[in-house]
């Protein structure tokens, strides 16, 4: 999916394999995990930094402020007890965010995704629609 | 170490046991686990949330600038070329967030710490002082 009008940078081929193509945040893409064992968002931000703490602070607060209603929704929507963030970006180079939703029995409680998530389930088309309306309209 | 003066939430008995109690941020208490293989610092916001994204904007954005501190820290006076951050808590459940150099051959590179990082040496005494002292001041 190309989003009509979007000139940021390009997305990291590994991302691209990995992940759906959610659309647009104010601060930058919002992608999906493929793997549908847990509720996996990846926030990219608009910049040609690597790492999320060498961001200007009006830029991350904008991706935090992101980040934030994307953990609202994994909570009051998706009922996630919990939700883990985090920006490694060792083996993909492009600042990226993690925004995992996580319970007590997803497969790998109460390990990091990072590693110990086997291959799980893909989503359905359908359910990718509406996980695309609900959070970012239609 | 106890802080003069500090009546913030008690400290988790885990990240009493694994971490050297550096001092106080104006978020909350800095911390510096004591595998020193890598310089892997954890901050503490005064807070009873546990996730770091149901924090309140202002909360979470004076966490982040503490911690973005540290970052810059860890680049310009630590040499390290990278900075992961994260906020994952399923372990330990009191909100805390990791900020940890990176460089390509530390013991994990590029997978992250968590899980991956064998016992390394400890800190010497005096190192602990001129840390506490380059961070924090005299």
């Amino acid at each position: 999916m190309r989003v009509a009008g979007d000139n940021k940078p390009p997305l990291h081929s590994r991302l691209e394999a990995d992940c759906h193509q959610l659309g647009r945040l104010p601060s930058g893409q919002l992608l999906l995990h493929r793997n549908a064992a847990l509720h996996w968002f990846i926030l990219v931000p608009d910049t040609g930094e690597l790492d999320l703490l060498d961001l200007p602070a009006a830029e991350r607060n904008a991706l935090m402020s992101d980040a934030a209603m994307i953990s609202d929704f994994l909570k009051s929507e998706l009922h996630y007890p919990r939700v883990n963030v985090g920006a490694l970006g060792l083996v993909v180079p492009q600042l990226h965010l993690h925004v995992v939703g996580r319970r007590e029995d997803d497969p790998c409680w109460p390990a990091p995704v990072w590693g110990n998530l086997d291959s799980g389930a893909a989503y359905n088309p359908d359910t990718l629609l509406q996980l695309h309306a609900a959070i970012l309209g239609p």
